[in-house]
């Protein structure tokens, strides 16, 4: 099944800089079979880590996995955006990247205290985007029940910096 | 049921500029029973409208009602994106906003001639970005067979604007 996937995801070497190897899941989400498998997996591993009440989702390729993922669940999708984009009251959590700093902000009245919510993402990287985002969540109340990606850059060692919530609780699928 | 979604989007004044009566989907999205109707909508009238081989979605709040309904629908999803996001070969196709331009891009490889689409947003207002997003699909070979939407802005008579496909194929769930 990992390998099914894997062979949907092409390498764009060079983007969005050069030295980057881009992974491009665009061939996947545009593959019926794919993206059904991708959503079966991430609806497999996160019913398996608990209940969820909501699925958040990262802007912006965080929201296609997220909010298929929602729909399959039945539950409701929360979007974290980038800085200025949400037109309510919201939390922000700032986050270094490589060159600058960046931000990630919610509604404060996305989750309820206690929500059980499951955090969708493309790709877990440094982990930096990941973090801010469970210290987003967990800000506004909600408990996070898993972390899931689809692609996990494992020589950036992302996992290790996603600090505010357990090892276990992360998932990804496929692993370069 | 038209009545039970409009009460769970919120109308936020000045956003993003003064003058602008922001319609925030946000509460709809968050909300279980919300989500799911919406996105029950969305599947019926485009069945009603044709089989679809895949669904385009317009970054980023189309995104997330089109990736759900992909999922719902079991085909592929085609991100529609904002200039030099995509990675790969890509169409691109300009449009004039109330300041400047824009421009949508689609990889080129995303459909095959032929292939069967259901575009959707979250929002019609002048209708500029959405017929934009179907000269770009038309021009990768993509028949279109719905335009979607959540929320239409009766009076910006943006369902003018989308010159290229019949207005029998524009679909909106809630009106202002």
């Amino acid at each position: 099944m990992e390998h099914a996937l894997r062979q949907l995801i092409r390498t764009i070497p060079d983007f969005p800089r050069p030295g980057i190897q881009f992974k491009d899941i665009t061939p996947l989400l545009q593959d019926a079979r794919g993206f059904r498998m991708a959503i079966d997996w991430f609806s497999l591993t996160v019913n398996a880590a608990g209940e969820v009440d909501l699925v958040a989702g990262i802007e912006s390729r965080g929201f296609i996995l997220g909010a298929a993922l929602a729909a399959r669940l039945g539950v409701g999708f929360i979007p974290l955006r980038k800085q200025g984009k949400l037109p309510a009251k919201k939390a922000r959590v700032s986050y270094q990247l490589e060159y600058g700093n960046d931000a990630l902000e919610m509604h404060v009245d996305a989750v309820r205290s206690g929500d059980r919510v499951a955090l969708v993402d493309d790709l877990l990287a440094t982990g930096g985007t990941a973090e801010a985002a469970c210290q987003l969540l967990q800000q506004c109340g909600a408990e996070i029940v898993a972390v899931s990606f689809l692609i996990e850059l494992d020589f950036l060692q992302g996992r290790k910096n996603i600090k505010s919530v357990k090892s276990e609780k992360i998932f990804s699928l496929i692993h370069y």
